[in-house]
């Protein structure tokens, strides 16, 4: 006979088991003939196997030397590799100095997260966000407090009004087409964001796993890179290769002053003491061929036309009853119901029409301050036809929904 | 002209920049012509080469299906692999609930620490342990005190008291073949852990990345693997193929209560999201191949002979002046100078003499409780005749020392 478990006496954060909103939509999502546009997934037709698979070789001739352990915050190879996409991007860093290669761009925000927050200390992230990241601020046991964000990303003011109330540590900004908004922080915006760093003496943390996938609009350059003076002091960039890669390499990099840095590889030593340095060959190798600066276009065209796809679609199918602001890069739609039916109650006629996507409220911190009508809708993962099946769908759903139609489906909250 | 950085307001673990005593003999154990016992690295010629280049070129035939996003607890092959490993070593474990891939056994302690302890809280480690375990509970804000520990591992009646005067929530220990002291905890001691641990409501954590390393001696199973009852709610075993595959895999894994695993996953979503999907592949090919089975007993074999020639060396050469407890398994000797002399005085000598240690003072939690005259050597990384040698430097170093001969190399203290 087997004995009940103990209560056992997790920390705060923990005691909670952690509940996931969005991946328990998968097994919708994943139904065949189902349309998902409930992923948060790049496309995977658009991997660039053939690219992988030249520097894996090209590495695996060299397997011996990169199965030891090895340095803490990343293969000297890679950190010079990152340095140089940086620099592109305008943020220009010391690899061995300021660079540290992370877990994604995850382990970037925890390893911050850790070094700077502790129980009775603050942060600041902007609502709605990615859950993950929410996670990693509020599992150090700090308060967690949120700022509204919307299409044009975080409202300044309001930060600058919280910030002097609660003295966070750190604000955490996707400042590209942000997850789940689609939101872009423009220059001006950016340049106010450092300012406020300064002022309330915050790291300002931008998260740029999408920067790259612009296909319409002008680029802006990351916050870090426009930070001059003292603000160099408080700008935090950290990105990804998810996205423009792959995101089973799990590898993002981390450009923070020497000493955030410097505690970020002390927290990681204590973490997993380094990324895998075969697997930071691969990728410094793939960088190294000039591949990621062939390959990143052919992703950047594929998800503008999808992009496209999609508005044309909500503005034919569901002009006035969706509201939305087209992205200029990224993944993400944030799409507004405009009448009376919240995401909520429609997702089970939506589920039964055979598409799918995710309720606003799974990204919203705080659930109180969510946005029932809101919806995330990605585009990233299909075709441009299939996209506009998906809109058609919605549209059938919604008029269900509005009908009070009999639903099979049955959601929990 | 440049802004002085400010006084960042770190979390307080975070607060003092890390230091790394052992990291920082590297440059002198790296030195043309010196014979590093310092290294905590295992053999890098002993690598399977051949075999991991078989599963990664198997696995890139199916690459892409394994660069996406993939589950938090790992790959369900190797999931599946992984208990399989766990059950030949004794430890029946489901998979599905019970296991979880980690990035070594380094995140699987980090992971625990996490959901288990906050600042208030106090856990337990032995001393000397490895600092990397000591800081993942530490920079969670817990206290962290210390049982004494030696060639035969924790000392059990020390842990009662002190268990039930701090109240650890939970209580670490390597029971094969530790680092630094290369010690085993017999069976009958074991057995008393797992009474401890539901007396005083601890989780009894072992680490156990060295015991498949056995040369000598016979086998004693995994802690978690003599848990009955309910002391089954109270046992953790990790893992990690670091030592036996590569350490550049970063592949361990957690066997955890399904209520605790089901929190480690949690923590592990907002720290990495996952492994490398590839990698994990990689290694569930390798196993599947059935490589480890036949390339763990070289590694055996080998360091069985290596530990032979590092015992039969210090008793010819420095028999009365070095005491020590031949270990049975892994990679450590744990030594004692029986002299005045105190490893960190000889240091500087050994260097000069072209021979590395690590004093074993790095090894304890508390400096204060450290023994002087210990000294850890591993015996994995060269062949008998660099060992022997090794050990005729030490004894001259040691000469050198008692003569209080001029010597050139200063160490920080």
């Amino acid at each position: 006979m087997s004995i009940a478990a103990p209560e056992y006496a997790f920390a705060t954060p923990f005691q909670t088991p952690p509940s996931a909103p969005i991946r328990s939509l998968m097994p919708y999502a994943m139904r065949p003939g189902t349309v998902s546009l409930a992923g948060g997934y790049p496309a995977q037709e658009l991997f660039d196997i053939e690219g992988l698979t030249t520097a894996s070789n090209q590495v695996l001739g060299r397997l011996g030397a990169c199965l030891q352990y090895s340095n803490i915050d990343g293969q000297a190879s890679l950190r010079h590799e990152l340095a140089r996409l940086s620099a592109a991007r305008g943020l220009i860093c010391d690899p061995d100095t300021e660079l540290v290669v992370t877990g994604g761009s995850q382990q970037g925000m925890a390893l911050l997260a850790r070094v700077m927050l502790q129980p009775g200390d603050t942060a600041i992230i902007e609502s709605p966000a990615f859950p993950n990241s929410v996670n990693a601020l509020r599992y150090t046991g700090a308060t967690v407090h949120t700022v509204p964000s919307g299409p044009d990303g975080i409202d300044v003011d309001a930060l600058d009004e919280l910030a002097a109330r609660v003295k966070p540590k750190m604000v955490c900004v996707v400042a590209s087409f942000s997850n789940p908004c689609g939101a872009t922080i423009s220059r001006a915006r950016r340049l106010r964001l450092l300012e406020l760093a300064i002022k309330h003496r915050f790291l300002i943390v931008e998260d740029d796993p999408y920067g790259e996938l612009r296909f319409a609009g002008e680029t802006v350059p990351p916050i870090a890179a426009l930070a001059e003076g003292e603000a160099r002091h408080w700008a935090v960039y950290i990105s990804s290769m998810s996205k423009t890669m792959a995101p089973a390499l799990r590898i993002g990099w981390l450009v923070a002053p020497p000493e955030v840095r410097r505690r970020c590889v002390g927290a990681k030593s204590a973490d997993d003491m380094a990324n895998s340095a075969w697997v930071q060959e691969v990728v410094a190798q793939y960088l190294a061929n000039d591949r990621y600066a062939v390959h990143v276009p052919r992703i950047r065209a594929a998800y503008g036309a999808r992009c496209d796809a999609m508005a044309q679609a909500l503005e034919r199918e569901l002009a006035g009853r969706v509201i939305f602001k087209k992205p200029e890069g990224g993944m993400f739609f944030w799409a507004r119901l405009s009448g009376e039916i919240d995401a909520t109650r429609l997702l089970p006629y939506a589920i039964e029409h055979e598409v799918v996507y995710v309720p606003g409220k799974a990204f919203y911190p705080d659930p109180e301050q969510a946005d029932l009508h809101a919806m995330r809708m990605s585009f990233a993962t299909m075709d441009e036809e299939r996209i506009a099946l998906g809109i058609v769908r919605l549209g059938r759903a919604l008029d269900a929904c509005a009908a009070n139609a009999p639903v099979s489906i049955s959601l929990a909250a």
